[in-house]
């Protein structure tokens, strides 16, 4: 059965899984690349660190995803209508990550975009459930990744869609961004922290839903 | 020489290290006991969960300390002026779990309150390193333990006068209450998070000064 999946989502020690102001140069505004170095020294980009489970973690985050789904922010810096003379094709050069259909929330149409290695931006609009149902008639058995950002990865947390996330809280304050776990009133009711992993001076959740 | 420690300090995954509406029967608000629940299951209240290194710090937090700084929130849920008939000795009973001089933070006088046990309160005005030099000229060589609320550790942490501390992350949202990380601007500068220790869902991280 397919399920709803969250891999190696970062936060600060604050809750911040965005600093401010994003820029084309700053994905991530003020907090830069500081949430996410645990990945890069790990194995996800040739990083040579061995941390255990937490290189199965990243190995495995790919296992079995037929589709992603990302919000708009976390695709591009652009924000209000698409401009016609715009050939962006998101942070992640010719060839990204995914290699499956990949699922990006917005309210401005705009036509799909093939890339090399198997990924299709495909861009939607619709509620949490709405953009899971499509994403899972195109991922037929295999589960869905949520890669975020902050609001998408908040709005299906909320609806109890996540089956299972992996959360990582990096030794640093932000001050500012977009909190996580903000907004979230009914999270104790649906889900709950299975395991907490410190490695090193980082923190990796496994949140589960409740069942 | 004399250091600065913090013990078992409890936050929610969200940050807060109470909740709202402190009153009697509850001085953690609405988010009640479940931020401390680690610390009854374990061994420091007669609890038999063996959590390892955790009832290792928990058995250790009162080694080799002389003296203990609280806010005034912490002391009792009274806000304003001391009332005449006020009789408040605290949430602990006749005989606290401090057993040496604690010094109460407060703008508003009040007499020295002598316990069972060897814990005095004493009431006491002033900035961070002003009730920290009190503090540490009774306590000698011994160190000095911050029990908190929120805004009282928060101070210490501004000022650089903390050396370590053992924050505890439960695996419950608060959503409103007080943040221990808010307004903490120099934090990435003057501290560093030395190990984070899962516990089952129960995260301890050691914070320390930067030398």
């Amino acid at each position: 059965m397919s399920r709803v999946r969250v891999h190696g989502f970062s936060i600060s020690l604050d809750g911040f899984g965005t600093g401010d102001y994003q820029t084309l140069e700053e994905p991530f505004g003020h907090i830069g690349q500081r949430l996410h170095q645990w990945m890069f020294d790990a194995g996800a980009f040739g990083g040579t660190v061995k941390y255990g489970i937490v290189n199965d973690m990243l190995e495995h985050s790919g296992h079995r995803v037929g589709a992603t789904i990302m919000g708009r922010n976390m695709f591009g810096p652009q924000r209000g209508p698409w401009q016609d003379d715009d050939d962006w094709k998101g942070w992640w050069g010719d060839n990204p990550p995914y290699h499956h259909p990949t699922f990006v929330m917005t309210h401005y149409p705009h036509e799909s975009i093939p890339m090399e290695g198997g990924t299709t931006f495909h861009f939607v609009q619709g509620t949490p459930q709405e953009v899971l149902a499509i994403a899972q008639e195109t991922a037929g058995d295999l589960d869905i990744c949520i890669r975020g950002g902050v609001h998408t990865l908040r709005d299906f947390f909320r609806e109890g869609l996540v089956d299972e996330a992996h959360i990582v809280i990096s030794p640093v304050l932000a001050g500012r961004g977009e909190r996580l776990w903000d907004d979230l009133d009914n999270f104790n009711d649906l889900y709950m922290v299975a395991e907490s992993i410190g490695v090193g001076n980082h923190t990796h959740l496994r949140v589960v839903r409740r069942t």
